[in-house]
Parts: structure tokens; sequence; C-alpha cells
């Protein structure tokens, strides 16, 4: 497959995914490509007046290089990182179910934008990296229900403390972009950043 | 949980899911809701001068009816018919990977539609139904990228001859509505339907 620059990748390069979510092993392994899961230590915080994207693409690539000096050369290692971004403020995931419900109440209503970063990275060095911006407009929704939701478990290692799927389900009314990158990893932008690293080990040759 | 009316539904009566779309099936599931699964006839054509979302509305009624005939009175069954909309024209399943193609290459580069009607019935008597609309752009594609994508076997048994998730994520450049919407079953809609039944079944006590 030409277009399929993320299977040319890993047909080149053994492919390395250095995240935890089990929603992005899901979305990798759908479109057919085999790779490792190396899971980065937690994230750093963001620095004084560092713009909100910005801050999620540094973790991305990042995790990347972390990943990167763990294994052998050679090895495609691809970084990323989610933030729900409202206004200026990044909400991350919640530490316990009081933050849950801080985040969600703050969340309800309203419009917030989903910031999914990714950076590829080989033998130590960024190969690329960028980042996707879908808005998401949730339901109003009631202390109740968001309890409820805080209840299903699902809200706990999410950023802005919800998921597209399952239950969460209900609270977002629509979104405005890309779906994968809601879920965690914008698959034609990792397309788009493959394409971008074929094109440079072409060129090096 | 009282905003999930659907689980408040099936926790009343027996509900079954007239389609055999098996991701309809796992965005039931996914909200943690027991039903039964019956598959009713391939759909019928449009009249003339039939609205492309009344054609869908009344095929999602009309299999939910057909289901109903089959079972014990007492369970509600959930109709459901999806159809890609491009200006007036309807887009359904591919006959076959000619067709496909066809169908690929008019949506290539251009936004159309998605519409997933939904019926609820209950002893042959329609208790409520709606439509939902989701617009979806998608990328332009190459000749060779539409004939790789229908090689996947994903374009066979899918309105518009695509899916949004598997490789048909490459295709979708972005969404502006529900995402459950485009898969084939909005659960928004369809918790919105469920309220409604109860709500008419209090009534009737």
């Amino acid at each position: 497959m030409r277009y399929n620059y993320i299977r040319q990748l890993a047909d080149q390069w053994k492919l390395v995914l250095g995240s935890k979510s089990p929603r992005r092993v899901a979305l990798l392994k759908e479109i057919g490509v085999s790779f490792e899961q190396i899971i980065p230590p937690l994230e750093e915080s963001r620095q004084a007046g560092e713009p909100a994207y910005l801050f999620a693409k540094r973790l991305a690539e990042d995790k990347a290089l972390w990943v990167v000096r763990q294994i052998n050369a050679g090895h495609v290692v691809i970084g990323c990182d989610t933030i729900v971004v409202l206004g200026d403020r990044v909400l991350q995931k919640p530490d316990d179910e009081t933050e849950a419900f801080e985040i969600l109440s703050i969340l309800s209503g309203r419009m917030h934008v989903v910031c999914t970063a990714l950076a590829l990275v080989k033998d130590e060095k960024l190969l690329a990296s960028g980042y996707e911006l879908t808005e998401v407009f949730f339901n109003p929704a009631k202390a109740e229900q968001i309890r409820d939701y805080i209840a299903t478990g699902e809200p706990r290692d999410k950023a802005g403390a919800y998921g597209i799927q399952g239950m969460g389900a209900f609270l977002v009314d629509r979104i405005n972009g890309n779906v994968d990158n809601v879920i965690g990893l914008p698959r034609t932008l990792l397309n788009k950043l493959a394409e971008e690293v074929i094109a440079k080990s072409n060129h090096s040759r």
C-alpha cells in the first residue's frame, strides 16, 4: 500500500509505540502494522508561558526520546501526548475522583479543544513531529450524571477525564475535526509524519 | 444511571437490535446493555421524490416493524438505517468492487453527509424515531489508494463503501458532528428516543 506510510515505516524499521494507552494500541493495530510497546515515565509540567499545543508537542518528543534511549539503534519510536485545552487552561489526567468531577463540571455544556501531538524519533534524533486539533462540544451534564460517569471508572486514565468511546459518548454532543485525534492517535497525522521520515531517509541515501 | 435511558429501557423490556452490523453491536455493548440481535431482510428502494433523510427514517421504521413481527410481544426493537448523502444522491452499500470504486471516487476530496435513522418499536407500534446528520470531509484520494482500500475488504458491507474505523481512517480528513452516527449507531439520539419511550410508558400507566 503506497499511501500507508505507517506500514512502510514498520516494514523498513522496527516500530515502537511509546505509550501506555490501550486505545492507541488498538488504533495502531487496526491498520495492520506490527509494533512493540514501551511505556515512558509520567509527564512533566508545563513551563511558564509555554503555549498549550507546544507543551503537548514537547511532551510527545521527550517521551519518544526517553523510549529510544532504552532500546537498540535502528528502531523508530512514536511518542504521543494528548491534552484537553479550555481557553489557555490545560486539563490533563485527573489525579482522583474529586479532580475528575471538577474537570467534567468545567467541560459540561462547553467546547474544548483536544490536541494530540506525535513525534517520530530514531537513534536519539527527532525525525518529525506535529500536532492535530479537534473541537469537542459537550452536552450540559448534571452533577449526578457526572458522578455516574465517574463511577464507570472511565475518566481515570484519560486527559480531560473522559473518553469519547464507551459511556463517554453521552457527554459529547458533537466534534469538529479528526476522530482518532480525540481517542489519542491521529492516524492521518502519523501517516504524514511517516511520509516525511521516509522521504528524508530516501534523500540521505 | 438515571441519564442512561437505553439501560433503563433494557431493564424494563427485552431489547432487540434489528441490525446485522457488527459495529452497531459493538457500540451498544459498550454502554453495558444486554440485547438480542435479529437481522431484518435487505433494504427497499427510495421512492420518487422522497427526501433522503426521510427515506432512511422509513427504512429504520420498516426494519424495526419487520423484526417486531418475528418475536414475542413486549420486546422493544431498535431499527437502524445508515445512508451516505451527496447532494441529493443517496449512496448505499456497494454491490461489488466496481461500485465501491465509483462511490469512493465520487466521495474523494468532497464533503458528504452521513445520516443514521433510528426507530423504536414495541408490539407493532412505532414509539419513537428520528435521525442524526454528520458532515464528513474526505481527503483527495488517488485511484490507486482507492483500489488499495477496496482490497482491504472494508467497503463491502458499508453505506458509502467506507468505514471511519480501520483503514478508512486515511480517507477521512475530519468530521463535523456526532462520531457514533458515522459508525452507524448514534447513541445520544438512541438515548433521547429511549427517554421519549419511557416518558410515554409512565404517562400511559
